[in-house]
């Protein structure tokens, strides 16, 4: 029989009075450290060990003992509970506040014609922060975003999706098919990896590391990273950039190498992010009303 | 060989040339249908078709065709190509306004107790409208939403969950650990499913149907109605409200049948949601820093 697990552990107040914890407040020492780790290009060229995993890195390994297959209590840390900082809107303010937030969200487009144009570190920086607010699983945080301004390696990650979307066209796709789109100009080349300014690449830690460097597992990472990803998509509409939410699921282990993550990170997402290009053009989709996708039991 | 695939299809101006269209701008006659479907608890009970499925009444049924295994391109529908509507922010516009968007969300915290304040229903559709402005694998869009603020349904969703977790701490946790919980009187109890006004349950439709009523693959349902969710708690957040995210997966099944959902749709995600009780508390977490989530290759 399985068991109900909750996403984000049911029993933490109970955790920490039994002196078993979830893996928290383990990175204070960390804690001033407000910018993401910085890999220059010419070193990553040299050296195979400058991006260490992120896991290994992190403080969070230092608290893991798994109590229950379901629900990660590292032990060795109290979580104690702490009074929830909030402020009650009026109703009028609900309504506004989460009206002008849809109508925000509702102007989001996938756009795959992105400018060159540059985009600050800071706005990437808020915007990763960002996807970082999201819940996960036992609160395992199991993410890394790895994003990328430098442009040779923007040309490598380009020439793998490529190479694989080339083979897409010339031997999955038929010559009928490939015929037909020769007069439109639509191709494999994806020219937004390398004239976006940033490329976000996503990837979901599907295991983490114990104290003995024993596997440990990240339930439901992908769901977690996915949410994530919500938050984040949030963020690049709230900044006013665009993007395409991208899925290169085949390039994957090619790219994790190339990126040097390692093994227990799989590449979930890539997004390239920028302003889009004037006149940029998007298919003319409708959104399903809400009639088709909510359902009320009053 | 795999292939590149899009999460958004990759091809959408060449599908409209050659009259090839991603399900898309086909509900146009439900568009002026800005309230979700109500069903009445009482009606409910009486009949077990009140609530259709959601595929069934959707326009996406016409235009089902599918071209390739990997993108799904329904056909009888054109897609052209709009301007995208735009307005490029300052820089600094750019920073402020990602960063206040970052400690909006950073005061995001997962509450377990929820008061039982009414919360209006025009803030909960203003968040699963947020939550359908999600993109989707070939604009799918493979959610359903259904909120419940009807007891007598709350407790029928409680009563399943409980079952679950009774079982599991009688027969999973062991006699310790049962022992342990004892003086804290944390139990197999979750008020919140019956307290809080509403809960939205949150099912990813697998695949959908075709014209001819055969399946429709749905890819990456899953990834994509998560990302759904990131932006359905964003907007939870901005409206001032607080929630909790759950997985209750062994539960999906009954719950499934309780709520009439046809066998296509599978729970993923139940979120009761409403105000915080006065007091509230939180465990002491900490999120990882910036630095250990995020690696630039600059």
């Amino acid at each position: 029989m399985e068991t109900y697990v909750p996403f984000l552990v049911n029993h933490w107040r109970t955790v920490g009075l039994i002196s078993v914890s979830i893996a928290a407040g383990v990175a204070l020492g960390q804690l001033n450290q407000t910018k993401g780790r910085t890999v220059n290009r010419n070193q990553q060229v040299h050296s195979n060990i400058v991006v260490k995993p992120v896991k290994s890195e992190s403080a969070n390994e230092q608290v893991d003992e798994v109590k229950d297959d379901d629900q990660q209590f590292p032990e060795d840390q109290e979580v104690l509970p702490i009074v929830f900082q909030y402020e009650k809107p009026s109703e009028v303010d609900s309504i506004r506040r989460s009206e002008e937030f849809y109508l925000r969200m509702n102007q989001r487009r996938s756009v795959r014609e992105i400018s060159s144009d540059p985009v600050a570190l800071e706005v990437i920086e808020n915007i990763i922060k960002t996807g970082g607010t999201s819940p996960s699983g036992a609160h395992t945080e199991p993410w890394t975003f790895v994003v990328v301004s430098n442009l040779e390696m923007k040309q490598q990650i380009r020439q793998i999706i490529e190479a694989e979307e080339e083979i897409n066209y010339k031997q999955r796709m038929g010559d009928v098919w490939v015929q037909d789109l020769q007069p439109v100009g639509t191709t494999w080349v994806k020219e937004y990896l390398t004239e976006a300014p940033w490329l976000i690449l996503i990837f979901k830690q599907v295991h983490g590391f114990k104290q003995n460097g024993q596997k440990k597992i990240h339930y439901y990472n992908e769901i977690s990273v996915s949410i994530a990803t919500g938050f984040l998509l949030a963020a690049i509409q709230e900044a006013g950039l665009v993007t395409v939410t991208t899925t290169p699921l085949n390039c994957g282990p090619s790219i994790r190498v190339l990126l040097n993550r390692p093994v227990n990170e799989k590449l979930l997402l890539l997004l390239p992010v920028g302003y889009p290009k004037v006149g940029a053009t998007v298919p003319d989709f409708k959104r399903k009303p809400l009639y088709d996708i909510m359902v009320h039991y009053q």
